[in-house]
């Protein structure tokens, strides 16, 4: 995630759904080009959501490109004992599995997003240092060694972030995809959220890669297929979320209480003019210009990144390893 | 600060005093039991406020125990190169030598308040480390030795936050003070502030200590000499705000604007009656519950916290030591 | 372990046991005032070592204070999988009872000694930070409470070291146990070892507590009952050694490749007039005085030390609180 | 410096060339094919010697690559003041200038070579860390913005090693020069000496780039301008020495006692037979296998690498950029 920029808004796919869904005038609709489906992984009620944008129809209704975006919501990630992280683990694999059926004989490059120097943005880095890396042993030994049995080929880099380098995480990954030819990337990023609930407890994983700014700016800068030549696998987690969201959110509660009143039913009618998203809108323009620089985070995310960041990275080691 | 403390408002005296003096009926009175000054250190545009509660008239007009508090506004140390960082050290120090005269002979220690794993908060552990620790010299060579000429005697202590120790941090240092003996204790901490251009840009010193929970709560528990039986001097610079005060701030913004429209005067009217104060207290209870566990924070916080907190320990490292 | 220590030498009572027993004047005969059982747990082959000192002659045989000390000897420590952990886990919890039979329903202080800031000596620290701390809890809710059901009374404390705090951690942990008397302190402390293949894989436990500088200095600066009023558990596992263990040990290879040359076999007397003693107090008094500042520790240190601080922790966990 | 490296021997070609020049046969003589030159900072006695290595001759003699070689030594650099420490600085700097006479528009890639978990191994890392960085400023604004007035263009990367990436870091910068285009790579590494009193004291620039493994290996993982295609400035500080080394150091003290003793004289004799390269091979023959996996290094190592990246990283802001 880039935090200086200044459009974060969500990145979850799952919201964009949710919202559409919910909104009074869609309520029993159905999406074109938007498939959603449901699965409960239940003895410890982890929900997974399987959303397939797939066509531009739909690309338009969510905000998102087309494919596949896997999201895992597993509400006690941050309190959870080792049996529930556990099980996150293996719901991850299963799901990542879907979007990397071909994986057994693949090279897998890791690709650690973020800064981790800023707690809330140090997940994809931590995940990539707890990965169990062997390239080095099939370049040194051969495939067919015994060192490397049951092993699959995994490197991993944390390229760091602009500030830092001075180069696009895009740049520094287009070099090193040149060089070392991986058969796909695994890109981890924290993201950011609408949705306070969300907050260290879902988890997306999509075939689309990561386009940083929301679909603007330069294509060259995206990590995705089209600009790497490999399939790009991306795993976020929300960590943070937008000052104009708590604004927001708490303005619809106004509204609710506002509505009681008789006298101030007329204002309450007033801003239900606005949309939820016309709101957040008004809500930014309204904020002070230093909110910008500000972040909104929990009181706990130091511990809850650190764990989450040893579920995920198991996650890409089952899947890669077979010992 | 607690990090885990509900009621997290300001901590700051001046905001409090700027408040009552900008509500419209307070224009040009003065508040009785607070004496208030103003200074500038005009090179570098660095403000000082000395605020003293005098009675218990001013107690209750600011919430703040009787007591002198000097704020000193330095808004360029985010961002301020090393000359103006050695000029708000310079002040610091001047101000502090107001609240602590006798310092010369006087063995001091200091407790670097908070989670030092938590960035917002680690400004106290980070000044502790710091710091030119010289007590063990003195009770090692003795104190006219050659080897501690010209210094002070100064111990430090980190003690942790409860949920790491299960100990209040007044119980430590009460336990610490009774076998070292110091004559003075000098505690730093992170604090809350209302106003986001506070953040990181403003310092406080007060000779009042430190009271969690703003004045509620078991008295055993502050850190103040009336529990130490030593003076406190307590050193605080806000790092977080609450989220609630981003809402009633943007509030403010909305009703200016709501008021450009004829059709929405009236809704304005209504919001107009309450009061800052109560905005804040009715966007509290608006907000989802979770929201209390988050916390705002600007983005570049770690690298603010890092440079200020060698800012103020160059600050009493000069006020200890003279060589 | 204080690093600033000159005289560094072995802090493992073993170390000096074997070399007593193996010592060729001392071959089958028993030390007297010194009682040594060994034991196995079989299915991961951790080696468990039982010495107890019972009289001023076994303290002088030794050079330790009257006492018990349990060796756990865990080779596969630095480089073992979950499952060798958790048996370790075990067998230190099971030895730590037998030092504690009575920590029902005692309330324990924790402390880590050491400097987190250097890896080596950070052991204590961390295994300080990963402690389930509840003494908090008893405070507010009572020990009757639902919310302390299966728990023990643990608080926890990182004193720090003397270059950081001007204190002596004796000073520190005196003035905390007469605030908040527990019944018992458990320190955790990094060690010396002679051997290389001790470091990180001999766990210490003693109720002797910690003597630093080797039994000579302050007797207050001590962590024993002696000074503190209530029994001191001590648990250490070695992570550095001293430069002139290297050299001694090195001496020993070379003095068998010269024995082997006819022409060289009276050098080789000449030498084997030293024992392993004199032959170690020899190469430090040869060594460069620079010498005296480095420290020789493994390679992966930092991994080591992290991971057995979860494995020390989890044992202190599951001794105190059984949910 | 790979830390897995067995074959870990001086990485300065000061040690060599002194080595030389202080044996008994060569006094007097000079090395062909090198040129050595050294004058001195003088306010701070900081040493500054110029080796030339200037043909095969002197590759052999050496045991180091054809090029130059400037050592920097700064006795005070653990313990100096800011002084100390601005002086070394502009030492560094006039003699990056030295190396680098066409810095004034060309593109800089600056690597921070080692493994930023293992304190020793940080120095390159932490170097990048502190950089002023600009390319990203260059590649949005253009080269004539006043935004970039002053500066150069400067990237940076942090490869990490070789057990965390599964990557040669020759590879990784292979990939990121054909991908960003720079016109020079700085790469900054810690180094292994063996003298004790260089460590951390002594900063060797060289323009022949960086050969892990001392020469031997495949020719592609080194970091020189024949594998990456543009000029390599490396910037090196020892940090650790062998085992070895302390051993080797200990002996010749040994024999110089051995042979006050008439008695000992013939064994002293015996192992003067050797010289200081073949009692190092001796004694690492003689040393147990496990000592291959220790380094010795000083006691303030974590300080020490911290301040004097800085130090480094002042260099080479203030040769690149003129603000």
């Amino acid at each position: 995630m880039d935090f200086l920029d200044d459009n974060v808004r969500s990145d979850l796919v799952i919201e964009y759904a949710e919202q559409f869904y919910n909104s009074s005038e869609q309520k029993g609709k159905r999406m074109s080009g938007v498939e959603m489906r449901e699965s409960e992984e239940t003895s410890y009620g982890i929900k997974v959501t399987d959303v397939q944008i797939t066509n531009e129809n739909g690309e338009r209704s969510i905000g998102k490109p087309i494919g596949q975006y896997i999201t895992v919501e597993a509400v006690n990630l941050p309190d959870g004992g080792d049996d529930y992280h556990r099980a996150v683990t293996g719901v991850l694999m299963s799901q990542l599995r879907k979007l990397l059926p071909d994986i057994e004989n693949q090279k897998i490059l890791v690709a650690g997003i973020g800064n981790r120097d800023i707690t809330p943005d140090a997940l994809g880095p931590l995940v990539a240092e707890h990965l169990f890396i062997t390239r080095h042993l099939f370049e040194q030994y051969g495939k067919d060694s015994e060192i490397v049995r049951g092993m699959g080929n995994v490197s991993a880099v944390i390229p760091g972030v602009m500030a830092q380098t001075g180069m696009e995480t895009a740049e520094i990954l287009h070099g090193l995809v040149s060089e070392i030819r991986p058969d796909v990337l695994i890109a981890i990023d924290a993201l950011a959220a609408r949705s306070i609930r969300r907050l260290v407890t879902t988890i997306q994983l999509t075939d689309t890669g990561i386009h940083p700014g929301a679909g603007i700016g330069n294509r060259r800068y995206r990590l995705t297929e089209e600009v790497l030549g490999i399939p790009v696998i991306a795993i976020g987690m929300p960590t943070v979320i937008d000052a104009a969201t708590i604004v927001a959110d708490t303005m619809e509660s106004l509204i609710g209480v506002l509505n009681k009143s008789p006298i101030l039913q007329k204002a309450a009618r007033a801003t239900e003019e606005f949309n939820h998203e016309e709101k957040y809108l008004l809500m930014r323009e309204l904020m002070e210009p230093q909110m910008t620089n500000l972040f909104v985070t929990p009181k706990d995310i130091d511990e809850a990144v650190s764990r989450i960041s040893y579920t995920i990275s198991e996650a890409i080691n089952s899947l890669c390893h077979h010992v």
